[in-house]
């Protein structure tokens, strides 16, 4: 007798019966599945808010960007662009969080599915414990029979006695009895095993492709959100660059003059008679705004004076930014860069 | 007298000529504008590093996902998708410290020029200077022949000694002198300051646009690599969306009965002749394989045990992966979900 027709004769479905028990755990680790799956979207969830923060804290550095200088209108881009990121990082971090409460809600009607199949099961279970015990009575009886022959067999060769002989004949036919007796058993308990565990496993089966269904949605879900955020985040990027575009060297420069700018006229020469003529009471109100020019030089300006008009205004509006976030050029034809020039 | 007469009269190029302070102090300004725009991206690398060590955690925590069950596969899929997003954002944080480099490398470019610059419009300063105090004087000569006038002007009017009138009159064309004068000065050096004020207010333009031009240029290579990284983050997220595709509830079920499965056998019945035979000696030897089985029943399987050495072999092959981190699909032709079936 060698060790493997003693395996398939004491474990006729996997080592001791095993099957059912793997199936049960394989179930009730779908549970754990669940609860992993949740927790990592939880962490997920608590990265975005993370990052999400400091996408905020960056568009506050950037809206605390200094003010002075040409170039001080990019950093109200910078900011737009920060904060529509930490929005679009903030929303995924929600949409995490419905994620979980699926899950969670999943994991609860598992929970309440497994319990339902537990109580379903117990005749499979009853089936697996009695092969197991007529396993057991059929591996005893078959060496208490193999016994009984040995002992017949030597007392044959040894040329034993008669009634010694008939006394090991009568324990070997009653040993070989009992056997055929467990035989029986153990193929009638091994068909209801049969039979039961087919129906189980079928079952157990149509769970774990049910549940593996369900994961696969909530992963979806879970892919589909990252998916929406990436798009929101390419167009935050696309109007960042759109915007740097927009704002042209020429516009920097123009908003600057329009803010700092100290005037736009050359010095006028002075001339002795104009003076004079501005002195008599008359004249004083005629010539009072040419007073101390000479016609034709420091007259340049059409515009009203930008020392006194344009500072405070162009102090009260900060960049033009569309509901799109999209600054908003400045018309080309008022587009005049010689401001600068003209101190 | 009007406020505007003597405005023009006094700072014929912005208040207390405060031009080109303006310029210079924009100029310098743009310095801080390039220390910011660096400490911006200085934080946004923090911030990407952040987020690249979450994602890290991120796949620790998928590797650390259960290895029981049908769904242990997908933790590989979750694992090498947070692994590369955390690659992605490394890399967009080693981008950015490259930023800083040029960043800093121009700042340092900028001092120089500040510093050049500075000492070739020292001829400008001593311009401003010299006609600030020219106004003074003109001011003051001006009030001063305005008295004269009006005394003599007050005693004509009273019909005062022709002496007196004399006296007033020779201080009164004095007066006018040295107001002429300086009006002559003022002109001369209001001639000087213009064209000094020309030449720097041009230099500061050239200047305030290449520095604007850098800026720029500097936006967009930040913008750049943030467009990268956007690039990959979506490539890595597709690859996800895919091999989570790619592996199948069938695949999942299959992997698990090939790592957990106790055997394809159903339990065989057992007969007693069969047992019998088994025993002699010479049927020991040639039945060895079938024994406790009857002919045509509990063979089902044709492969070679998987009981014995399915199980280790499985054990060792985690999910395959290719080069691109795809699933590489298991052969359809060698599915055999049925094995979930026979324990």
């Amino acid at each position: 007798m060698t060790d493997r027709t003693i395996k398939h004769g004491d474990f006729p479905a996997g080592e001791k019966n095993g099957g059912f028990d793997v199936l049960y755990h394989n179930m009730k680790h779908g549970q754990l599945a669940t609860k992993e799956l949740a927790e990592f979207v939880r962490e997920r969830a608590a990265v975005e808010e993370t990052y999400s923060k400091s996408m905020s804290k960056l568009a506050k550095m950037a809206s605390n960007g200094s003010q002075l200088g040409t170039f001080a209108p990019m950093w109200d881009v910078f900011r737009v662009s920060s904060d529509k990121l930490a929005l679009c990082h903030l929303e995924l971090m929600k949409k995490m969080n419905d994620l979980i409460r699926d899950i969670n809600k999943y994991g609860d009607e598992q929970v309440k599915t497994h319990r339902k199949t537990k109580e379903e099961m117990v005749g499979t279970v009853e089936a697996v414990q009695a092969l197991q015990v007529q396993s057991g009575h059929l591996q005893k009886s078959k060496e208490g029979y193999h016994t009984k022959c040995l002992e017949l067999d030597r007392l044959r060769k040894e040329g034993a006695p008669q009634k010694e002989l008939e006394k090991a004949e009568l324990k070997s036919k009653k040993a070989a009895e009992s056997f055929a007796l467990y035989i029986e058993k153990y193929n009638r308990v091994g068909g209801e095993f049969e039979q039961k565990m087919s129906e189980s496993a079928q079952r157990f089966q149509e769970i774990e492709e049910a549940h593996l269904r369900q994961m696969k949605q909530l992963i979806k879900s879970y892919s589909h959100s990252i998916e929406d955020t990436h798009v929101q985040v390419g167009q935050v990027h696309e109007e960042f660059k759109q915007n740097v575009e927009n704002i042209g060297i020429d516009i920097l420069i123009q908003r600057f003059t329009e803010q700092k700018g100290t005037g736009k006229e050359r010095p006028a020469s002075v001339g002795f008679e104009e003076y004079m003529a501005a002195l008599t009471p008359e004249g004083g109100k005629k010539t009072r705004a040419k007073a101390f020019r000479i016609p034709g030089l420091g007259k340049r300006d059409k515009e009203p004076d930008s020392t006194d008009s344009a500072v405070p205004e162009a102090l009260n509006s900060p960049l033009e930014v569309d509901d799109e976030g999209f600054v908003i050029r400045a018309d080309n034809t008022q587009n005049d860069i010689l401001s600068f020039l003209s101190i």
